[in-house]
């Protein structure tokens, strides 16, 4: 997608250890408009997919997650990352953080996944696939049906998309970066 | 704001603690065509704010915050609730937690908070005022000014409002709980 694309281009930073920082317009501050295409173009691709709702994880996937729901006309249901004090009767799924290197437990309420649900999820990053692969887990375990996933950024040396993809999912990255090497952001196709 | 009102009349439920849970369509689950009116009326209540920046806090208030921005035309910032480890130079702020009863610390960069700013705060909840409290904090740390804060839920036997008011701030509420009082959600006005 070549608008966020060209922004990744003018605007990320690539840190040490395979990090590109986009926070001024997709994790800490967010461009409106930006997401708003973003979701219009998540729309777009899963258009035939029957998704009944969104799911992501909190709290950077719940931007684009909720303009993608607002477009489709879906719920969005953002699953934790910690056990709520006020949470019964929890979906929990095991997952280890790439950027923060320590574990975390995705929780969502069973109340809302139901095993009717076709589910798009949708996630700012696709590293090495582990959040996903959560998000499967906690689908699998509401007996949901997974019916998509999209990501804005997809970092392609770390081979998340093909892992999805062997399990036979629909992976949709809206700009993909082939390798961050000597501090430099190579985007697919660019 | 009626849709809002009727909503937690209809969906809302009282746990002990005075607690009002509202993550069918809120914090948890999320109702997008809802936040999309919710942010409407909230654009439609500082249009006259000459707001630069909203700033919210994760994870709950970002739905709301990103459809206001989106309304309003300007970006969003939200305030990180642990330190992340690939931010520099941070604006903090320490708060203590009504509902989960731990304090934590509100991170923004101060890369996206300028002294020329003009903030519009909007989250989901307003109880104590000790969230908004901590933005406030941040917002005088960067030498911003805050124009205003909007909240979906007050709780106003908690009395955040008044708190705030006696600060000179612009509160807008769109739904104003008067008492949660034997498990009953009693709504002003109403």
């Amino acid at each position: 997608m070549k608008i966020l694309e060209d922004r990744i281009l003018k605007e990320g930073r690539c840190l040490e250890g395979g990090i590109l920082k986009v926070d001024g317009f997709i994790n800490h501050q967010i461009d409106p408009q930006l997401m708003q295409e973003i979701a219009r173009e998540f729309a777009r691709l899963f258009a035939e997919s029957g998704a009944t709702k969104v799911l992501t994880i909190e709290a950077s996937g719940i931007a684009p997650a909720i303009l993608t729901g607002l477009e489709m006309g879906i719920p969005v249901v953002f699953a934790k990352k910690q056990k709520p004090s006020t949470m019964d009767n929890m979906l929990t799924a095991d997952v280890h953080s790439f950027t923060k290197w320590q574990p975390y437990t995705l929780c969502v309420s069973r109340r809302y996944i139901q095993p009717e649900d076709r589910i798009l999820f949708i996630d700012d990053f696709l590293a090495y696939g582990n959040a996903a692969m959560g998000a499967i887990s906690i689908a699998k375990e509401a007996g949901a049906t997974i019916v998509g996933m999209g990501f804005l950024v997809e970092k392609e040396f770390q081979h998340g998309a093909e892992e999805l993809q062997k399990l036979g999912i629909h992976v949709e990255s809206l700009a993909i970066i082939e390798s961050l090497d000597n501090n430099e952001i190579k985007i697919k196709g660019r």
